[in-house]
Formats: C-alpha cells, structure tokens, sequence
C-alpha cells in the first residue's frame, strides 16, 4: 500500500481553491495540505513535499493571477495536468445576532470588496471597509474582532465557521468565475480528450516591429485557436514581455505540435506548461485542413516525394 | 487670478507616485491632493474635483496595473497627456536606535516585499513579514507599532518621517522602474514631439480563429509599431478580452491615425486614451514608406486618380 | 454636329474582337478602323488617331494576352472604361461543296487549333494543319488556296465570306470565353454601378522575402478581393516582375481607394488602368466592416479624436 | 553496353533550346532528337521515346511560356532536374551578297521581331516584316525565297547555313535571356546542391477573399522565398486559376519540405515538378530559425515534450 497523493492548495477549507479542489476526482483519495498563498503551494511541488499543487490562474473579472503566471514561467519543470472553473459566489456573513442594518464595518479582501461595491452601495451605504487577507479570513476577523460586524466570505463558510449567511450572491456580476489549474512536476501529458487545452510561455526573438504577428501566424497557418493571450513583463527592463499563451488542442494532435515547432524555431525561449483537459468540455471545430489525418496525409506525400515517387494530387 | 489646477496622487508625500508628479513642471505651481487608493484619483478627476490624476499603469516587474487599466476602460472621456518613469529603489527603514540585526518583524507591502526577496532572505534570513498597505504606511508602522522592528520604504520617507536607512537599494532588481501618466478629463491632444506614444483600447468583433491577428495587422500595414498589448477581461464571461494598446507615435501623425480608422472600422469598441510625449523620448524610426509624406502624396494621388488625372507613378 | 468617335479594334469583321465591340451601345454610331493587332489598335489611342480601342485582355483556357498587358504597362494614360465577354466559339467552314470528309488540309489560327484538338482528332483524324495568321485570315485562306479545304472561324464569319459551316461549336472546352476591355486615353472616371472592377499594374520594392504578401495585405486589411492576379517581366533582368492586378469595386468606393492609396506608398510603381463594369454584373459582398459608411464614420471619429472631441465608441 | 539517352529538343541545329542542351555535360553522350515544338518534346518523355526533353519555360522579356506551363500541369508526372539560362542574342542574318542596305523584306519569328523593334526602325526604316514560324527558319526563308532579303536568327546559324552576319546583337534589351528546364518522367529527385530550386503548381480551396495570401503564408512562416508566382487558367471557368511556383531551396530542406506539406493540406491540388539546381548557382540566404538544424531540434523537443520531457528551452 503506498502514501495517499498530497495536494497542495490555498486554504483553509472553504476557499474558492478548496473547492476546485474538490472537482477533482482523485484527489478524494489524498492527503490535502492547506498553505497561505501560491508561492507555497507552487514550492511544495518543487521540492517534492506534495505532488499536485490547485492554483488560480485567472478569474473572470479581474483577469490572471500575474504572481501564478510568473512562477509557471520561472519554476522549472512544472505541468498543468487539469483546469477547474469555480462560480465566485460572494455573501455578507456575521456572527449570530447581527442584522445587515447593524453592519458599519465589514471585513474583505480588497478583490472581493471590488467585486461586490455596487451592491454594498446601496444596501450597506454608510459602512467602512477593513482590509483582510483571505475570504475565510475576513469571516474569521469578523467573529474575533468585535469591531468588525460582518464580512464579505464564500456563503459555505457557514458550514465550518459559526457565522450567519445574511446575503448571498451579491457579486457585482453573477457570472463571475475563477479557473484553476492543478499543477505537478513533469511526467507523462495527459492523454488527449478531443476537448483540450495546451498552455505555453513564450519570448519573441527582439523587439522589431511586427514580431508578435509573427508569433501569432504560427498559430493561424495551423488553424490552431488561441483562447488567452497574456502579456508579463520578463523583468529585467520596462517594455521586455513574455507571452502566457492557450491554445485549443491537445500536443499530441498534429496541428498543435506543428505549431509549437514552429514557435519553438522562432522563438527564443519556449516554455510548454502542458496539455489537458478543458474545464468547459468545448470540443474545437476543425477544418478537414488541420486535421490529424491531413497531416499525416501530407507527410507522407512528402516522403513519397522527396523519394522520387509519383507526385499528382 | 484663476485657482490653480488641482492634482490627484497617491499620497503622502513620499510614494512614487509623488516623485512621479515632481517630475510635472506644470504641477510646481498647482494644488496637490493626496488620495489612498487609483480609484479616488480617477474618480476626481471624472467628478471635477481635480484636473489631473496622476497614476501607476505599469511596473516593469510586476506588469500592467489591472485597476489603472480597467478604470481607464470603464470611465467616460479619460486623457492621457503625459508620461513619467520613477526608478523603484527599496530601502530597509527603522526607528532611531534600530540596527538590521534587531529586525525580525518586517513591515512592507506585498509587492515591495516580493521585489525584496533575495535580498531579504540573505541579509535578515529569520524574520518574519507584516503586510502593510502602502510603502509610506510600512514605515509608520514600523514608528507606531512596537512589534514591527523595520519597513520596506523609498528611502525618501527619512526626509519626512523620523526613521532612519539601515540599507539602501536593496530590491531584485536594481532596473526595476513604474511607469506612471497623468490623466485629465477630455480637452485638446498634446502637440506632437516626435518622441509620442498613443494608448488604446479595443475589443475583439467576435471570437473568430484569428482575429487578433487581421487587428494586429491594421498597424503592421501602416508600419505603426506596438509596444505594449496587454490583455484584460472584458468582465461579463470567462475567456472574453480587450486590449490595452500602445502605439509609437502620435494621432498627429498620418501613419497612426490611418492605423487608428483602420482599427475603428474593425472593432465594436475602441477607446482613444491619448497621444502624449514618451517619458524615455526615444524617437521611433519611421520608414520612408509610413512618413506624413507618403500619406499626404498617396492621397494627392487617389483623389487625381479618381477625377480622371494621369496616373503614371 | 461633331464627328463621330473611332473605335480601333482587331479586324476584319467577324473576329471576335468585332464581336465584342457590338456589345457597346455607343459604338453603335461611331467608326470603326479595323487594324491588325493590338499594338495598332492601342497606338490608334495614344496618337488621337481614335478616342477607343477595343483589346483583348484574357482567355479563359489560353490566359492573359501579354502584348496587351505589356501595353497598359508600358504605354502613357490609357485607362479602362468597359469590360465585355465573348464565347469561343469554333466552326469549320469551308467553301460551298465541300464535306467533312474531303478536308485533309486545314487552315487555322495555332490557338484557335490547339482549343479543338480534340474534336478534329475524332472528327478529321488524318488532316494536316496550315498555320494561319488570324480565324478570319484562315477562312480567306480556304477560299483563295485550292490545297486549303476548310477552315477553323467563327461561326458568324459565314454571313461575310462565301463559306458554309460544316460542323459548329467544336472546342473542346464549351465555356471558354475571352474577355476585351475598351480603352481610351485618360479622362474621366465611369460612373460606379456596384458591380465594378479596379485594374491596376503595380512594381514590389525590392526582392526581399515576402514582399508580394505585403503587398496582397494592401487589400487584404480593407476587405478587397482580388479577381486576378498575373506576373508580367519588367523586361531588365530575370527574375523582375510587375504584377497585373484585377480588384473588386471601385475606386470611388472607400475600401478600394484606401487600399491604392496603401499600394501607393508600398509600391515604387502603381499605374492605375482604370475602374469600370464589370461584363458579367457580379455584385461583390461587402462586409458591413468596409462599406463606404464605415469609412466615412471612422474619417470622422478620428477628427474628433485628433481635436480632443470625446472618443467614446 | 546500354543505348545511349534520348534527348527531345525544339530544333533544329542552332536554336536556343539547341545551346541551353550543350549546357548539359550528360547530353554530349546523348542522342539528341529535333522536334518542332513544346508538346512533341514532352509526348516524347510521356511516351518513353525519349528520357529527356529541353524545353524553354521563361523569357526574361517575355514571360512565362504559356504551353510549357500548362503541359507540366496537366501531363502526368513530369520532373524538372536541371534548369538552364541562354542569352538571347539576335543578328541579321543573310544569303551571301546581300547587304544591308538591300534589305527591304525581312523575315523573323514574331517574337524575335518584338524583341528587336528599336534597332529596326533606326537602321532598315523601311523594311517590312514577313512572319516565320522559328528563328532558324526565318534564317531557312531568306535562303529559298528570293523576295525575302535577310531574316531575324541567332549568330550562330551561320556555322550551319549559308547565310552571313550583317549586324550582331540588335536586341532591344542586352540582358535578355531565355531560362530552360530538362524535365524527364519520374525517378529520384537529384541530389541538394546548397543552390538549387524548387517548382510546383498549386490550386486554391476556393475563391473566398485572401485565400491566395493564405497560401503564401505558407511559405512565409517557413522562411522559403519565392522567387516565381504566375496564375495559368485552370480552363474551366473565366478566374479560376492554378499557380505555377519556384521556391528557393531544395524539397530535403526541411524548410521547403515543411512548407510543401503545408501546402499539401491546404490546396485541392499540388503538383511537384522537382527540385534542382538552379542555373545562376545562387545560393540563398537561410535564417538560423529556418536551418535544417533549427527543424530537426523543434521536432526532437516536441517528441519529448509530447512525452513527458523536461519543457525548459
């Protein structure tokens, strides 16, 4: 019998992450180790001291997580085995005895807050906001600080703090999401669906005009679709970006890899962050162009010939 | 005698946004405003509370500034006019009496705190880290909490607080610079230096394969350089962007405003933040083929051409 | 009462060319100088001698007439003002008397020849061909040369000449069709009907890698298509080419306007031949994205802009 | 003792097509087969009657030779192993006696005659022009028929009939030359020489808008130049039309081989005419992205990426 699977996740229960981590089926089985932020989760993959680490890449709203966007580009190694999206449903929380006409500070994360001004506005007008560094902490701070009458906090908190729900889905946007990744140090690419999702990093070779059109036609002559395109500073001078890159495809499909060929020929660093499973199960549209039959169709007519052998269409 | 114009800044006195608004000639003679956060600025300057905003829209670390961006997305008839790079140097700051080896908790923001971290992990290996809010604050922190033994501060906050530089520099990266604008509400476009920058935001007509692209070709036709494409959520679905664009040169100039018509006719939603002087006042190359002249002679040409004029080149 | 206009054009009467001049209304009442070929016809204009030529320009099966290419190239001013499509029809004709049968030797125009090879080798499998310098000539050569039994011509050639038609409609291509344009001498641009056709003749830059795609992005970028695309040698060298170029629309509308005015600054040399109807009335699909409004509303969004008018979508 | 190649030429002794044969070291050992056009040359390959055929495919002046390039396209499997460049030098040619300034009748083939017009007007101005069907025949006219004073025919005719040089080199255009290809059926395409070309024939998908560019982005994302691009009529229908294509590079250039298969994918029809060394022995400047190098290791990081591999570039 061998040790459970340890995964890594921004926690405590409760969190946004947590419950993406709990989409994933073989993670019911494993050990969970809950950490304070990204970096952890990340170097506690690195190391070794757990195999998958659950981060957040991008929410819907406020766009990607620069700091996890960055250590996929810098942490050697690293694959996202799987994608997650979890709805960001926010709700006012007070301890027992609190109605929302007594609330005049109110607990949240400043992303939270962001998200939830308009409706605070007019139902909350004549309250202060007390900055928390958590969701779950900002529940947390409202039980133990009596200055603090409520918080903004994940409505299923209520399962595992003593507080009440006195609001719920008040988010500024209703469809608001954040997607997470489940990471882990190399090893074999999960098998191909016909639904995935394969993430690259990538620099250009300079800053001449029209590089990054360039990068992008490597894509197009493949018919291969791009569904994020982020730009990061690289760091070491303002104006120098590398390129956090979606595509639609799996590696193991030809168009895909045709095109990562290509980018990795034209491109001065490549950094392949892996293929796998979409989260929205959107199955691409493919011309009969791109493909696998087309392609291998075409090499071996090249081979054929390149031999010298019969050359008619 | 008018009243002086009113700026908006992230105060106090002592931020990098203040350096950066030292750097305003104009603004010597004006009444300066603190604020606490990019959202004040913006709004004052909306609302008519002040003429200018100055803000952070990008750090060559830690990238674009997502609220900056989204503000200048979502507020009515904002103008860049002017641009300001500010060097980002972090110094160790702590009360009188305090040497680098008595810190074991440090106060900083998160941000300088990551930018910090190498140095701090050799050089103070066993503290420990107090979140502030701000960089001004981490140095009253470290005056008016007992707990807190140092802060992570320009080191020009000694000039105005009662704390003294332990280490100067110390940050990862000693390139490291934010790049700042001031904004207005509206009014005329700054002259055209040579050395302009004009900032842009577009969205996509549809999620068509390969969109981003035909709009990346509407400048690379007009030889209109790029240099910068960051993308942001649109908000109202995963997977939907604009773009936040900057184009050297000027809308003065024939090549960028054929660009700019170009994009009009292209996008559903494009946003002309301004044409402003480049704070590092590079020049662009401009090819033979994309000067004010080509424009103005291919038009002589096509309006003799269409009244029936010879046509011989 | 002024003198009626002359129409050169490539006789005798019964040629094809003959034929498409009677597509022209206003020729009905002018003069017709019938010449011997297209360089007379097209000196006829340069030199006054007529206002009009009508020239051959393209064969559906044979391509593009090179000496009329090189001549729209090479010749001052002369511009398009109609297009018109003639069907290839061939008949064998042959002095009354004679029958399939008797016909061992025929004369013919080589092309004409060589676009019913199949049929006279099914039909006439044991004659000899004698080479004629035109499909009318060919008939006159049956009729004046007693070891010429039969000729290939135009079916209508036996209204003007005492032969009868043996067989009709031989080629072995039935759609074949040959398309003439009128020229004439500078002057005004005709009228746009919606259904026109641009020709322009245009040089690349320079023989570095790419230059045509450039070029094709020209018209790409503002949604113009191209009908025809042919290389022509510049004539100095191997290797040099100009391009021969059919567009879709008119030049008095926008999207082709602004894309000659892009071709005009790319290309060291554009000749603009003119902008007329097109001979089979096809009406191109414009997207919404480049009709003359979107032009004319980003003209004006971009003034506003340049003003410091509000630049809102 | 095997029989010796049989070598099809338009003849006879004395054409260009006879001098770019001499230019082939094999042929001396050859018998060497005189046909009077293109299509007997190529029947004569198709049929196994001979191995070889020379056959003229580009006049520097001139152009394209229209039934060269369609017989490539539609006989089946031809392959071009060589190409060859022979100046095109014109000399008044005639029988003993007769001088220059007897000339009144001149016989040449059309085409000599277009290409030596300017020297005619200044020095015979009084000439007329009796048509041949070949530079050597014309030479053959002026010798039989006593109203023909002198004909239009290469120098070196007068090595084998009995007509004396009046005047050498009267071309209009000096440079002009006449590029030829040795095509043979099938068999292995000849070895990379580092200076060598490639030819195909290509049809588009489709008449949609931008496909031709399209297409050549196929070529452009590879790095392979074009340094040919002419459209021959399909035949079935006015505007439908098959490209005829030379590449620099060879088809064992990974580069050309990459972008032939992407071409293969996207065209209905390719047809490969082989891959040869060129005449002017240019060799063509490869980017380091597009080296055979550059190929082989994307193609061995994409293996192991696709794998499981370490990613890091």
């Amino acid at each position: 019998m061998t040790a459970p699977e340890r995964y890594s996740y921004l926690g405590p229960e409760g969190t946004f992450t947590w419950e993406a981590l709990r989409q994933v089926p073989a993670a019911s089985d494993g050990e969970w180790v809950s950490v304070s932020n990204v970096s952890e989760a990340l170097d506690d993959v690195v190391s070794g001291a757990s195999t998958y680490a659950m981060i957040a890449v991008e929410n819907s709203v406020e766009g990607g997580v620069s700091a996890t966007q960055d250590a996929l580009a810098e942490l050697p190694d690293l694959r996202i085995v799987g994608e997650y999206l979890v709805p960001v449903r926010f709700a006012v929380v007070a301890p027992t005895g609190v109605s929302l006409s007594d609330v005049t500070v109110l607990a949240a994360h400043p992303v939270a807050y962001a998200q939830c001004r308009k409706w605070l506005e007019q139902n909350i007008p004549h309250h202060s906001h007390s900055s928390s560094l958590s969701n779950v902490r900002a529940a947390e701070d409202a039980l133990s600080d009596p200055d603090i009458h409520a918080a903004l906090a994940p409505k299923g908190i209520s399962e595992r703090l003593d507080v009440e729900v006195l609001a719920d889905d008040i988010g500024d946007n209703p469809t608001a999401e954040t997607r997470f990744v489940l990471v882990r140090r190399g090893g074999a690419v999960p098998e191909r669906t016909g639904a995935d999702k394969t993430s690259i990093i990538a620099e250009l070779p300079d800053d001449a005009p029209g590089r990054l059109l360039e990068m992008l036609e490597q894509f197009a002559t493949r018919g291969v679709n791009m569904s994020l395109l982020e730009s990061r500073p690289i760091g070491d001078a303002m104006g120098r970006y590398r390129f956090v890159i979606d595509l639609d495809g799996h590696v193991h499909d030809e168009r895909v890899a045709d095109a990562l060929m290509g980018l990795r020929r034209f491109s001065p660093k490549v950094i392949f962050l892996g293929s796998y499973p979409r989260a929205n199960g959107h199955v691409p549209e493919v011309s009969p162009r791109y493909t696998d039959d087309a392609f291998i169709e075409a090499r071996e007519w090249i081979r054929d010939v390149a031999e010298g052998g019969s050359s008619q269409a």
